[in-house]
């Protein structure tokens, strides 16, 4: 972002000094102030004016002496004057990026002319009371009434959170002139009131790839009212927004070297690429991943396992939990730790199935089955032991072999070897926390050095901060979306031989793991 | 109008078909209705589509098999999907044709398939009630509550008479998806609830010269919410977009010929120009020319003496009145063509001073000084003599002096011939009713030959039908504005010269009228 120290411009932030008008130069308002804009922008693309700022436009200008601080928005070669203050007013512009998680929704304000962030907050998804996952709420929207309340659910919960936000930085919710919310393709149409119907009905049609922008007032935002709102595109109904953040904010869109991102969740998406081209795929790689079929699953919060380590002292499996309490249950990426430990130290062989005589008395006979007893009743919060079934452990088993194999897929389709990836990004919160040593025990992920594992954090985020950060974005995500190729995932005789293999722990080729092979042999 | 009968499509009505989606092409229903009428209007600007119809896009195309007739719009570059439904769906798409006036508010619905003329209607403008004149609503409108009753009373006066139209047509208001709206700059800006408090202070700055298109919603309009709503842009605060529309619908713009526009009423606007120039120039006139400054004036309606004429038998005056029955009061052109007809009679001489042995006992003596009696009072309509004093008619000639200095003016600084005017156009209602004969008879206009003149009617009103009927209009607008000169009207010795030499009937230069000459002579 370039900033001009003595203005406070950077970004989508501009000060602009006009004449003011006389008998030889009598422009209207708007249009005097569009043309030093345009000049500014060094533009001849069209700038708009909504119609209260057009009302407020007059008294802006005499009152400021013809010298106002703008900020603009540009989206699709349209340009459009969010707001404008005096140049010497000391009100800040600010902008709101948003991730909208289907399960959590993380909010970060910042500073569109410094673009240092002034806050963050986040809020469980209010709209997990009418359906938990995704699934459940786009039948929930099939009633007009449904849809509805799921938008205002979301809407209203954003409302608040900007709100307390603004309260704790002293400011208006006035000031915030610029909105962008990342998420997936169906949040995004449930954001926008828009039936996500056909997006999970073959062909998987959503209802818009690249939304306009709105106003904030118009989509019943609590904002400045002629708030640019814009939601990030989707490449597809599998393929959302959030991940096209994930992509900017990695930058694989800019670098020589070709580079994997990864989207580990209920849903895999993977893109790989390079400055020259960019190939998306998702697939289905089931709840497991998330913790999501396990009875202890839970999600990654106070009281859950976050990982899970072998004492080598004791020889015995060690966990820890998140705010050091006593464990409730496990997370995901507790749950990849385990599966790698119980592997690497023989607990369970290749195929993944107990070995009793290694458990020890941990193995206990369940209704589900064998299970092994992470933690006893006595350990744990709520008194009932945390269990791992085999039937729950065949199903990571089972994700984790989907996730390889659409990796795996992706990769021989565009011809790249897995160990070309030049840098291989795990997005997501989620997946911030998966330690890549397990996963590449377990032979979910490819064994590379580990050094080439970059954990991306919240990139949908991040992605949104810098589209309000950076005007240079809005080109990159409109050639980002032209240049990505969508590859179908066909579930074909290849596939189902690649899937097979894959179930293996780390897999029947073992070496394509030597890593593994050697942490087993140690 | 092009049309194409088998769809009618016609204008900014298009007929798409789209190929279903598929696995193959799972483009959304936004992006893929897009593709299609970006093929089919041969364009790569970006077409906008509003949330409203976002919401409702999948349906309509689902349950119209891909196959939709659209309105689309064109605004300065950027494409609006205004409404769109199924190809077989009978429901037409209606247009807006509004003539903003300062008294008289006149509206047409249009069928935008064809071309069509549904209905009329018109009413006086309610803002009359806070002020008569544009001067007074502009004072009124510097209180905020003033601005937004004024913009209140002609919203809710356009609710009113649009529904008035839609039931006469046994048609939704929902079905009107375009609004053109023209009028002068004042009466734009209260319209869109601009203040309009710097357009009659110097340097007389509009809020905006070219307002940009928004939504019927926003502006509280009772149509399809989101119907595309656009107003004429202006020049500069005396030269306003119904002089815009009135050069497009005269086609001055497009003539080889050089032809001149004159909008006649308390400013008198006039334009001059061919397909490569344009100048324009505005000057007050007083309000004598519409019959304001006489105690006898009133507005065309029924009534009002509209017609003057010397009744040759009797050798005395004649009048006609509007509706055939007795009169009240005189209109503009009634004005015009009593001063004619007192002066072809010798009534007034060239300094238009009553001559006593000439009006006979019509002569009377007011308390205005010496005074015509028109029409006396046991024939008018109230029982009170229709007068107009010494005063009065001095008033009227300053004022027809005025017109004529400025188009004088005009045509002298751009270095052109009164008499080399091709076509002399009389625009708005007003000017419609004037008898060129009578207007020549005083010296408010050249002595031309009769056939150049020509009145165009309600030009406010037709302009805004063209924009609503020829997408082109849309570049012809721009053209003109871009093309237009506005020139500043000095008040210097040079204008007071002229003014002082036609302040005598016709002129002090009388071979300028060799017409009128010749009718006194005869």
């Amino acid at each position: 972002m370039k900033s001009n120290e003595k203005n406070g411009d950077a970004g989508w932030v501009h000060t602009v000094s006009m004449n003011p008008p006389s008998l030889r130069d009598n422009t209207a308002d708007a249009d005097r102030l569009k043309r030093a804009l345009q000049r500014r922008l060094n533009t001849e693309e069209p700038i708009e004016i909504g119609l209260g700022l057009l009302r407020r436009l007059p008294s802006i200008l005499r009152e400021s002496g013809y010298r106002v601080r703008c900020v603009l928005f540009r989206h699709r070669h349209r340009w459009s004057l969010v707001d404008a203050q005096a140049a010497s007013d000391p009100r800040p512009f600010l902008g709101l990026a948003v991730d909208l998680g289907t399960s959590r929704v993380v909010l970060r304000l910042l500073d569109l002319s410094s673009g240092d962030i002034r806050a963050e907050t986040a809020f469980d998804n209010p709209q997990s009371a009418v359906g938990p996952d995704i699934l459940a709420r786009i039948h929930a929207a099939d009633a007009p009434e449904g849809l509805r309340s799921l938008r205002q659910r979301i809407v209203d919960g954003l409302n608040h959170a900007v709100g307390r936000l603004c309260r704790d930085c002293r400011t208006q919710t006035d000031s915030v002139v610029l909105t962008v919310l990342s998420g997936n393709t169906a949040m995004g149409h449930l954001f926008l009131g828009l039936p996500p119907r056909w997006i999970i009905r073959e062909p998987y049609i959503p209802v818009v790839n690249a939304p306009d922008a709105f106003s904030a007032a118009e989509l019943g935002l609590d904002l400045n009212p002629g708030a640019c709102v814009m939601v990030f595109p989707n490449v597809g109904s599998y393929f959302g927004g959030d991940l096209i953040a994930g992509i900017l904010f990695a930058g694989l869109d800019q670098k020589e070297e070709t580079s994997l991102l990864v989207d580990v969740g209920t849903n895999a998406e993977v893109v790989i690429g390079n400055r020259n081209w960019l190939i998306a795929c998702a697939g289905a790689a089931g709840p497991a991943l998330e913790g999501g079929v396990t009875r202890m699953g839970m999600m990654a919060g106070p009281g859950a396992i976050d990982r899970v380590e072998l004492d080598s002292a004791a020889g015995d499996i060690a966990t820890r939990t998140i705010g050091g309490g006593k464990p409730k249950g496990i997370c995901g990426s507790g749950l990849i730790d385990l599966a790698a430990q119980l592997f690497l130290s023989g607990r369970i062989d290749i195929r993944g199935k107990f070995v009793a005589e290694r458990c020890g008395r941990r193995l206990q006979t369940t209704d589900g089955g064998l299970g092994f007893e992470l933690v006893s009743s006595a350990e744990s919060a709520d008194g009932a032991a945390l269990i791992i079934d085999q039937a729950e452990l065949d199903s990571l088993i089972r994700s984790k072999a989907a996730m390889y194999t659409i990796l795996e897929t992706l990769t021989t389709t565009v011809g790249v070897d897995l160990h070309e990836i030049d840098t291989f990004y795990v997005a997501g919160t989620f997946g911030s926390f998966i330690d890549p040593r397990s996963a590449i025990a377990i032979g979910m992920i490819p064994d590379l050095p580990l050094e080439r594992f970059h954990s991306l954090g919240n990139s949908s985020l991040e992605g949104a901060t810098l589209a309000l950060k950076d005007p240079s974005v809005q080109e990159r995500i409109e050639a980002v979306r032209d240049r990505i190729t969508y590859l179908e995932l066909n579930v074909n005789q290849d596939f189902m031989n690649r899937f097979s293999a894959a179930r293996f722990l780390p897999h029947t080729e073992t070496d394509r793991f030597p890593s593994v092979v050697e942490r087993l042999h140690r």
